[in-house]
């Protein structure tokens, strides 16, 4: 059989937010202007940022669109110490027990009490990827990195939909802990 | 068998000098000031600081004492962003083929043609140690950790040295990938 090569799409910290929270962040009424396509379908990486807040300090989150039912904000391991925010490690859109922080745009800012992640590492499958694998969703997979910084990645989520385009996310930190960068191919083994 | 668990050492970007390099940034006979023991027997940080200069930005390390007969400079994948330098992964002190760039400090400047690497992911073991788990001086080792960010990481280089402490030595990047840090345990396999 042959090999299950991925894609690898290096993804940084960004933030979702829903309307009534671009409202208090940006301004009554206010729309997320384009910045530039993003490899999944529909999404898009907007020119709008937000300071997320906490106990320790602060980084800036690009906002990613489109509008969102629910605010979701993903950070990195390392941004958790610069915060000193601490999020559990979820797949976006599971936000049970996910924990808060402060948001501050140009207008105004707003506590949130849930919607704080860090994303886990995960697999975007197309229908017909996945079933030409054998792969369903909400699978838990491994996948290998070669090279000098070689790795195997455990508890890599499976999400399988027919708006997907086939790609493996991570982020920064784990993207350079194996020295990959977006567009290298790894394997799903077994 | 019981478990071969080894604890972690998280470690910053940093700097090894010589002397004649001291003398170069900081002044002629300079000597490196006492800021904190490493875990390391015999290692420490200095309160000094150097500025890693590369063709995109740079990043300030600290300088690890005592001095060294030849500097070496170990960066992060995050730094080489950063900077734009390109450093080869390396172990300590195997500088052949490794990378050059500019070092700034308060007194002066000079271009280093070697000595910039990212360093190999490794294991500092005490021969006893070593011996008890039959692992040898330059063996390359597995090591897994458990976890939401669970992975196991290849290409682990083992040292063995009577001088040496026991500490699996990883990088903030790949520290943030597994969500390790300093002091957890994790597990050499086969």
């Amino acid at each position: 059989m042959s090999k299950k090569l991925v894609p690898v799409g290096v993804t940084n910290h960004h933030i979702h937010l829903c309307q009534e929270h671009i409202d208090i962040l940006f301004g009554k009424g206010y729309q997320l202007t384009h910045f530039k396509d993003l490899s999944q379908p529909g999404q898009y990486a907007t020119n709008e940022k937000v300071k997320v807040i906490g106990p320790k300090g602060s980084v800036n989150l690009r906002v990613l669109g489109p509008v969102r039912e629910y605010t979701q904000v993903e950070i990195s391991v390392s941004d958790q110490y610069i915060t000193g925010l601490d999020a559990p490690v979820r797949y976006s859109g599971k936000l049970n027990d996910s924990a808060g922080c402060i948001l501050k745009g140009p207008h105004g800012e707003i506590e949130i009490q849930s919607g704080l992640i860090v994303t886990v590492r995960h697999i975007h499958f197309h229908t017909t990827d996945a079933q030409k694998w054998d792969i369903k969703d909400n699978d838990w997979l491994k996948v290998k990195v070669d090279g000098d910084r070689g790795l195997i990645f455990d508890n890599v989520f499976a999400r399988v939909k027919d708006s997907y385009a086939l790609e493996f996310h991570v982020d920064l930190d784990e993207a350079n802990a194996a020295k990959i960068k977006t567009g290298d191919m790894v394997e799903i083994i077994d």
